[in-house]
């Protein structure tokens, strides 16, 4: 027997097409890409996600990106992409300044919406996202902002743990996200250290995954913080005069960096939890090391991204002689979304997050979910509290409330 | 602006085709196949690989497949398939005992041949696989054997500190690769624990990852081994029998294991190192162990596939009072196969590992190279340890002396 | 030949002794025995340490110390122990809230002083303190404060490392000190549980290890910071009542915890690196995890006194791919204190930092050096910190500046 | 107050002195010297250890040992040491090939003897040996041979463990005991490195350990092993010339190395677990790697002695999700030997393994406990797998039994 695959004359019939249009094709462009080729091979989703149409500016790179990337057709002007017809869900991918635009017009079309972190540049934007997708919701379409790293497995059995009651009261939650590539000074000023386009520095690139990572797993909101922020390296090459190296005339061509390179801040949980957050791209030798620890009356969770098959857990209750910090390997098949894949000990990595996400997001759309989690209100909830850092470090550190969500 | 996206019809011209036809659509089948949809999507590929067509037995299960795991055409004869025109290349994924015949034919077909480790159940069917490759290596064909872990950056990135000889000369490899899925003595008696079909137990499934990663990181045959084997649990319940449940006469059906559960041996290298080993499937706790170190005159390295996005490395070299092993994050672009991929610190996983071998297969097939690694005699090598050891464990130890290859 | 051994009498003199009185006989005491009893055991020191006398208030008790630690006198008025003729150097081992009275009238009395950390309950005594230290220096006289993770080898050696510059400029300190010894709330209300006694909690106890190893460890001060302080657990059982168990009333007895369970706060080094502290017995399953990290331009350190005897040190600038945190077993013989211990590899323990502390101040006093580290004034500095740190709790989180040693 | 210590006019006794003469005096004689000045004062004893004399051939070296490690008397002749009165124990430091002669006549002249391990160089003289130590101990005496690491608290809880039956059937033991002193081919040959004195190399200093802890924490003995050996470096500088340098007429002088750099061997305990060893002083970048692993049908340890405050224990018996290796800090006060020490969390070293020893000698000797743990039967036991490991080795590592112990 030979036959061609026909997914949809076959006896049980394949799953109805998700046409997804993504704006932005860069770093996060790929991993969303690798997201929503793989999801439907891996799991059995209610919907197919199809690549539709990208979207970009540069009319020669956006071709080139859907080539590679599996698009079926290529858009420049985000507008167009958001309207096509065989479009019905947006995945924008872009920097933080184009978010709520993009967003708001996505739903304003009709569409579901998946959109990267931070939610938007500004709590006023992000105010305005999620009241367009609150009228959304009530159309039905969902809105979903892409905290990825909370389907990591090991965070979200994490979640599952404390959700469990196996923490107790909680105590501490200390999250710190260390990176190190702007330790070297000459590294160049790109987008990223340009706050009208990135928003803040480490603060809404790293801070912003550290904080939804804490309310998310503590299941409960910051009410508080006092925070210090520092640019130790205030000025930096200019991106033109880096890549073509120092100019004929002898002069070394810089511009002012104006976002954090580092943020402290400490916080309180509306239990009375304390909580330390650490983000910065100057701690040379650590790479993506977003480690978090959540002491509680009952045990304890810690996790470091540079390790993110692994959860450590100690169970408080159990003798004191035989307790300790147990390192969970987060690849069996009851561990979530694990069912799915490999065999016990067969590592997952970076790039699942985005496959995990894509999944969520089509579940929440086949079944009419609209109030997924992560949520745009939850995007908001992380901006209030990053708007209250900054206000914080503007003001000597004093410890800022957190105005509560009205959502 | 608008467009579909034609990669045949671009100024760049989209890479040609090469047509892949699988055989077998288990745990193998499901990682191959993502590896071939994805290679072509983040390195830059020479030729495009095109899921053509997959093959297996059962043709409910093997249309579901090639529906899940996107395969244009599903075969239930895998003689079919390797004479397939729109197949150029053949992927095995079947159990050792039919990777011989299968292998043969397609090679005899004109076909490029890729095929899972271990290369065979017998010195035998091995040494008929490596003849067969080299007289398809003179029609131009490419023959390559699975050894998957080759392809974790760490492991490559290993094997290019050795051949920089930044260890110097070999003292000392030591490998254990312990899973614990046979702890339990319920676990029912399927393929694997049938020597009829798997050839041997952890020995040919585990140890042959290991004898192949000791030789590929020292550069160097083993030259002899001496071995003891055992199989704790001896009975175990038929596959049949454990999908019921217990029979209604309340006899539990069981069956014999005819293959090992664990193998421990010891060796040395040709340059005089030693080498020890241990496979088994009996370690509690331990998922997917595949440790290793390697101990030389100016250096260590040390790895662990539970942990496999790290390599530690001791420069012996360096003053005593700032020596250590230092963990390397294998995330860096300058690290095998890494310049495609995330930022630094964002891990990858098991499956990647399938992504590297399809790269590097496509790269062979491409450039015409007919002595790709790990080649055909490179499995046959391997194959003669396990011989060797299989000698050795029913000769009461005593120290068996490896035939050095032919080829 | 059989001989008694006479120190004294031999061709080459036994070292002239240095009495010591210790004030206090709980677990500083027996700590501090150890190190008295077993530091010219081990180092060649110029004076030879005799354990003269252990004061107490409790007669049977401190008698009964003396003879299990080795004390040749036993009194029970600290008064009488710092006027003895045999008497040298006092070391003072009580709560902080005598530390001030006992220290100024051991140096009056013209001994040399070593006195536990915190050097005081509040800077008004600390000042007093080193206004003492420094007449007593004009004097010829010794005083030292016992922090004494200095004197774990890799600690000491960290020092060294930045000393040399390994680090280049400082970025971010990091230093958590996580106990869990009051996670159960019926923990009884011990000293260590009173403003009066203890003058805080965590803060004093863990915070003032922490800040102390920053500034050491950095090389220079905190000038400002910001912090949280918590009681988690607001009433306790009383000492009493716990060792009784709940009253025949049946009305369990507690009383108010005055001091802080947890201190967390942020700050700022002269340098304008960042740093952050957190202080807390609440962290379920962490025992005495004092951990610290250290970002420089040109490397980082980290530290965990759970695993003492190991430094992580990341050069950063080796090539990014060999680079990564290396695990220095800070067991050689050119480590800080290590010649005259073990060969490598044969760790040291808690107890050696006490060893290590006598060796140092014997060596002070032999040589006459009257500016030992850490002096009183470096307590001094310390107690700054924290008296910064529960203004800025106190108010709001505010940054706190900490004034400037006039010493 | 203030008063004369006096232990034996209290209103409560001092225990009765049980004087300890040593024989040797450098690395061990260090340790077992700290051993012997420590343990009364730690731990509640019903002797108390008085450091009487200790033994060594040279008059000047010998005395100032004595002086720099507390013992009262200096020997130059063992004959006269082992017959002094106010010696009842007698502990025997020295290289291996005088310890038979040593502990028989101790024994002979009514001495409790510890003698550091391995108990012989042979089996010829540990049979002498065990046959002494059972005519000893129908007179009352105890005989105990070395093996302190029994004595690492993490390696007693995890005999306790076992003993539990938290282990279930065992299946595998794997020991590897890793050093790197010999690594540097310059490294001199000293009298480790001489069969007539050291019995054999790291077979019998590391190998030694390995296979006691095995037998101890299994709680069986080996029945059958099978080995290969190697020395890599033939040729060492002689002692003399290391220390002189290259001699004037140019030619480096050089000795042969008699005994083996490295010793592999697997092996067969006998409830049928597989075990497998290695020990080798050329492992570059491993100071002190006795490293354990034990899996049994219902659970796991590891062991690491660098750092040997933690044991890894795996519960198989947990639900698969919430199943880990947990790191057990074993310095809570229901660990053995803990409740002794300091408060949870803070570390012991390796030299307390022998302040636990002598604890445990002193109370075997107080209960008139003749059947001690680890006993020179045990000792024996040991030899006798080394001597199989040896004879395996020489006979091309053909399985070789280990015979029963008549004993």
């Amino acid at each position: 027997m030979a036959g061609k695959v026909q997914r949809d004359s076959d006896g049980e019939a394949a799953p109805p097409a998700l046409g997804v249009g993504m704006v932005g094709y860069a770093f996060m462009g790929a991993a969303h890409s690798q997201g929503w080729r793989t999801a439907g091979r891996v799991f059995d989703l209610p919907l197919r996600p199809v690549l539709a149409a990208i979207g970009g500016r540069d009319a020669v790179a956006v071709r080139a990106a859907a080539a590679k990337h599996g698009w079926a057709a290529a858009e420049t002007d985000w507008r167009a992409l958001v309207t096509r017809d065989d479009v019905q869900l947006v995945d924008v991918c872009t920097p933080g300044d184009s978010h709520a635009e993009i967003a708001v017009a996505a739903l304003a079309a009709g569409k579901h919406v998946l959109c990267e972190k931070p939610l938007a540049n500004s709590v006023a934007e992000a105010e305005t996202m999620v009241a367009a997708a609150e009228a959304a919701a009530a159309r039905g379409q969902v809105a979903m902002v892409g905290f990825n790293y909370r389907r990591v497995p090991a965070v979200a059995y994490a979640r599952r743990l404390i959700a469990d009651d196996r923490l107790g009261a909680l105590r501490h939650v200390r999250v710190t996200y260390l990176q190190d590539w702007l330790v070297d000074p000459d590294f160049p000023l790109t987008w990223r250290l340009e706050r009208e386009h990135a928003g803040s520095g480490a603060l809404g690139d790293l801070g912003a995954h550290a904080v939804d990572l804490a309310q998310y797993l503590a299941g409960e909101p910051l009410v508080g913080v006092s925070a210090l922020t520092e640019t130790f390296v205030r000025e930096r090459p200019l991106l033109a005069a880096a890549s073509t190296g120092p100019s004929a005339t002898g002069a070394d061509r810089r511009g002012p960096v104006t976002v954090d390179d580092a943020a402290l801040f400490t916080g309180r949980l509306a239990s009375g939890a304390l909580a330390s957050f650490e983000a910065t791209r100057m701690a040379a030798g650590r790479k993506n090391a977003l480690r978090l620890e959540i002491n509680g009356e009952r045990g304890s969770l810690a996790f470091d991204l540079e390790r993110l098959n692994e959860l450590s857990f100690h169970d408080h209750t159990e003798p004191a002689a035989s307790a300790g910090f147990r390192r969970i390997l987060v690849t069996e098949p009851g561990h979530p979304y694990l069912e799915a894949w490999w065999p016990p000990g067969h590592a997952l990595g970076y790039e699942h997050t985005f496959v995990h996400q894509a999944r969520d997001v089509v579940h929440a759309v086949a079944a009419g979910n609209t109030a997924p989690a992560p949520s745009f209100a939850d995007g908001l909830r992380v901006q209030r509290v990053l708007a209250a850092v900054e206000e914080s470090a503007a003001r000597n550190a004093v410890y800022t409330p957190v105005p509560a969500s009205a959502v």
